[in-house]
């Protein structure tokens, strides 16, 4: 067998998508399935096995299988697999995901939070092989907002698995309680259920974000308002990442980030006045003004390049990996 | 020669330390001059170097010097080793430290953010050898409030080697405005100037952020109020951190630091309540409470253990190891 492949899992709390992908760097095929929440857990896993059964009969016999990548919505605990406290999958609390997976599959599968994967999709396919950069956040505003950390190439996990929550920074101290426990999260401010709920709250209640879009687009002033709500949360918690870890990338994507014409000139004005480690960096418009900074590298902030891609392709780049050697990375870093 | 030495700078506003360090873990010497700002940056870097040659002609005809390794205040650009904006050295922006020195010496050094020094030294000798951590983040709370972040063993620099200012994660989008030029950063909630502006504000003007401790201990309400203003500012900046990157050790040290037991219960408090993956990996302080989260790593918040001696032996630290190897390294994730 000359050629090898990998499957993917996207586990989304709607829909289930499994992948076969070929290391050429090609989706084999792709199932997509609806995530059987209500017949409990134990239903949908045995859907996604099923799903990934079949992938690997269709393409074994022609191909190795390099490994299986699953992503999972968060927070993942890691080397474990065991899913803490998931606000999109009711009833998870301490699923051992990896340990159901792997017992009914009868094989080692690699695990990862469905956030880390896309922000591992836009870093080797996406935003990241643009600019040629090896470490990024990405931001993804959907129902929450979920988000990734590339730093040096490498998922960044965190001690328990548990890092990369960057929807909830604090954007707003005395503000909305958010699903967390916390109070006052980015998620609150630039999900988009948030963009909903900033405009039930103003004005008329839309029936999705994409409606709130469409009325600042026609001129609304209030809908208008809460896109720039939207693109000062956004600065305000860009500033803590900017100013503690200086990445050079800020890839932004989910459904939400489709408005990016109505937050983001107010996220870089709020940006270039609150981070002044953007200021430094941030890339010159203007290429006939001299570049003060000098420095060597600069801040950029994009949208994501891969759209609802980004979390499958994710998984299967993962799952191209060896999963015994992630498996054992993990391990030493989290002891 | 069966020894080595390294050279390691302290330089500060204030004071300037310069020290010879044996590989074998101990200070052989430490010099301690006063930062003589007002006669210029030339007139420093002289007697910077006038301090190292000694040092090098003191210890180097008995043991070979691994390295000279100088901590300065940030924002640095790396590799370069220009200052950039300096809030405590004025008339330092855009100065070639790295050239400066070399220059005069005729031999390389190892050029490093001295907040990231410090972060380095806790984590090699201090509180990140007890806890057997090899990546943390320090805060340090004096004039400003500075931070270092060592991931997986080594200094986080980011892109253009201005990471580490956690300081400036804003933590009031509507409060004071900071130096950086942003609006409610940490650094103007819990640095030693603000305690004493904020109790400024809010009553007497006390000489020191010792006397606003001072009264506090005392039974002050007002000054009580005050470390609880500094508690919750560290828990909201910690929240970012703490729910982005899932730490295993957050060091805080600094001056103003002393007054621990005066802002860290509220911290912790507000920390419980505002960071779920701080709920999620406390420690638990009762060994008879069903560990819940069962999570292989917990987050541990506690006090810096080397005191104002962390940066200079961070420096010496980074001097034994190889310049140009770091040079290199930096080189490589830079480009």
């Amino acid at each position: 067998m000359s050629k090898s492949f990998s499957i993917g899992v996207d586990l989304g709390g709607t829909n289930l998508r499994v992948a076969a992908y070929g290391a050429e760097g090609v989706f084999l095929e792709t199932i997509s399935l609806k995530t059987r929440l209500a017949d409990g857990r134990h239903a949908v896993v045995s859907d996604l096995c099923a799903a990934i059964a079949s992938l690997l009969r269709r393409y074994g016999s022609e191909r190795g299988c390099a490994g299986i990548g699953i992503g999972s919505p968060g927070p993942l605990e890691l080397p474990s697999g065991i899913i803490r406290n998931p606000p999109n999958l009711t009833g998870w609390d301490g699923f051992n995901l990896r340990h159901a997976i792997e017992s009914t599959l009868e094989r080692p599968v690699s695990i990862e939070n469905d956030a880390n994967l896309a922000a591992l999709a836009e870093q080797a396919q996406g935003a990241g092989k643009l600019l040629g950069s090896d470490s990024l956040c990405m931001l993804t505003m959907g129902t929450g907002v979920g988000s990734g950390f590339i730093l040096d190439g490498k998922i960044w996990h965190g001690s328990s698995g548990m890092g990369g929550e960057a929807g909830h920074i604090v954007v707003d101290p005395e503000g909305q309680r958010c699903g967390c426990g916390g109070i006052g999260c980015l998620e609150q401010y630039a999900s988009a259920t948030a963009i909903v709920r900033m405009m039930s709250e103003s004005s008329r209640t839309p029936a999705s974000a994409l409606e709130v879009a469409q009325w600042a687009m026609a001129g609304d002033p209030v809908a208008q308002a809460v896109f720039h709500r939207v693109g000062r949360a956004l600065a305000i918690a860009l500033t803590a990442v900017v100013n503690t870890l200086n990445l050079p990338l800020y890839v932004i994507g989910g459904g939400a980030s489709d408005a990016w014409e109505l937050f983001a000139p107010t996220m870089f004005q709020e940006l270039l006045s609150r981070s002044y480690i953007y200021r430094l960096t941030a890339p010159n418009s203007d290429p006939m003004v001299e570049d003060k900074a000098g420095v060597a590298s600069r801040t950029q902030i994009c949208r994501a390049r891969l759209g609802s891609e980004a979390g499958l392709l994710g998984a299967c780049l993962y799952g191209l990996q060896d999963p015994l050697q992630q498996a054992n990375e993990l391990e030493m870093r989290i002891g």
